[in-house]
């Protein structure tokens, strides 16, 4: 049995959302018709709104409106000489819950991934260059996924990096803190015991 | 940190969905961002046409935006003798799943919850008292949940049609098929005795 043709719409549109499946829209439809009305419509017009209008910032690619977000537009670190380069916008606000980086980002919206058709033009990495040719920058922080394509992406960067005055690193891999030893997969380990520190 | 105030209201947005926390909500927003701007376009649409445009069938209350659902309109069931009155619009679903009934339904859009302030008239009982008085149904079976809020309302629906020419009955509640004896409640059981038919 099919709903009518409006409630239809909605309970398709709201399966473009990820992981929500048919039983999840149809309650969310439901939800929202039966209880909420009104915030579906500020739901509408939120969506409307931030689809057509967020863009990405000039200096780093995140999401934002502006021409630059909040970061690269503060005094303070958007002209820090410390770039950390992270994949996705959720990335960085993951390493600004922490509060321990004082720099600025890069975002790469991405990994190479030649397969997807993703390239270094794709992921803006002649924005990078940019930024590294122009001096302004001492250090990189590589802080990619630990997966195969964030190491390759890691690589990457780091080959381009070379004709520049700047020093590259990538992020520790190994055991988090508050794991188990006997529960740590063995390429973790691998990794732990290769970037071992002197103490 | 915060970001930029358009992609913040998403976020926010999508919490009114239902079973969407903040970490739902922000891989929601990021991936409509990212990947998919035409379907959230496309979502904002639905959403905002269906809250504006959706309302009830005039008689039997379940979600349309025209005067008769498509159930009521068709001229077979329509006009058929047995109402079967169920508490959502999803139960309908539910039910059609099975095809195993042709009559008309109604739709009480939620249970008795005097707590709540949910009384007769929101309901729309005296819609379907209406509908009894008209002399055109012969038949009504209680189908909302087996809660004791869906029991409280199908006594109370039986109650107000004691006074017409209709026969009432409520849907069996017993071990449902597939299940196994051992696992089923005791409130079930006791039911399925009870309930018990003849062979």
């Amino acid at each position: 049995m099919k709903f009518s043709p409006l409630v239809d719409e909605l309970i398709q549109s709201l399966k473009y959302l990820p992981g929500v499946g048919p039983k999840s829209a149809q309650r969310m439809a439901f939800q929202l018709l039966e209880r909420d009305r009104k915030a579906g419509q500020s739901l509408a017009s939120a969506l409307s709104s931030a689809m057509s209008d967020v863009g990405h910032c000039q200096a780093c690619r995140t999401f934002t409106e502006e021409t630059l977000c909040p970061i690269c537009a503060s005094h303070k670190r958007g002209n820090s000489e410390v770039i950390c380069v992270v994949e996705t916008p959720a990335d960085v606000l993951a390493i600004e819950a922490g509060g321990h980086f004082s720099g600025r980002y890069f975002v790469l919206l991405g990994h190479l991934s030649p397969l997807d058709g993703v390239g270094p033009e794709e992921l803006g990495l002649s924005l990078l260059e940019a930024h590294l040719a122009s001096g302004e920058v001492s250090e990189l922080i590589l802080a990619t996924n630990p997966t195969v394509e964030g190491d390759a992406t890691a690589h990457f960067i780091a080959d381009m990096a070379k004709g520049h005055q700047v020093s590259v690193s990538r992020i520790a891999h190994g055991v988090p803190v508050g794991g188990e030893l006997e529960y740590v997969d063995s390429t973790t380990l691998a990794l732990s015991f290769n970037g071992r520190l002197p103490l």
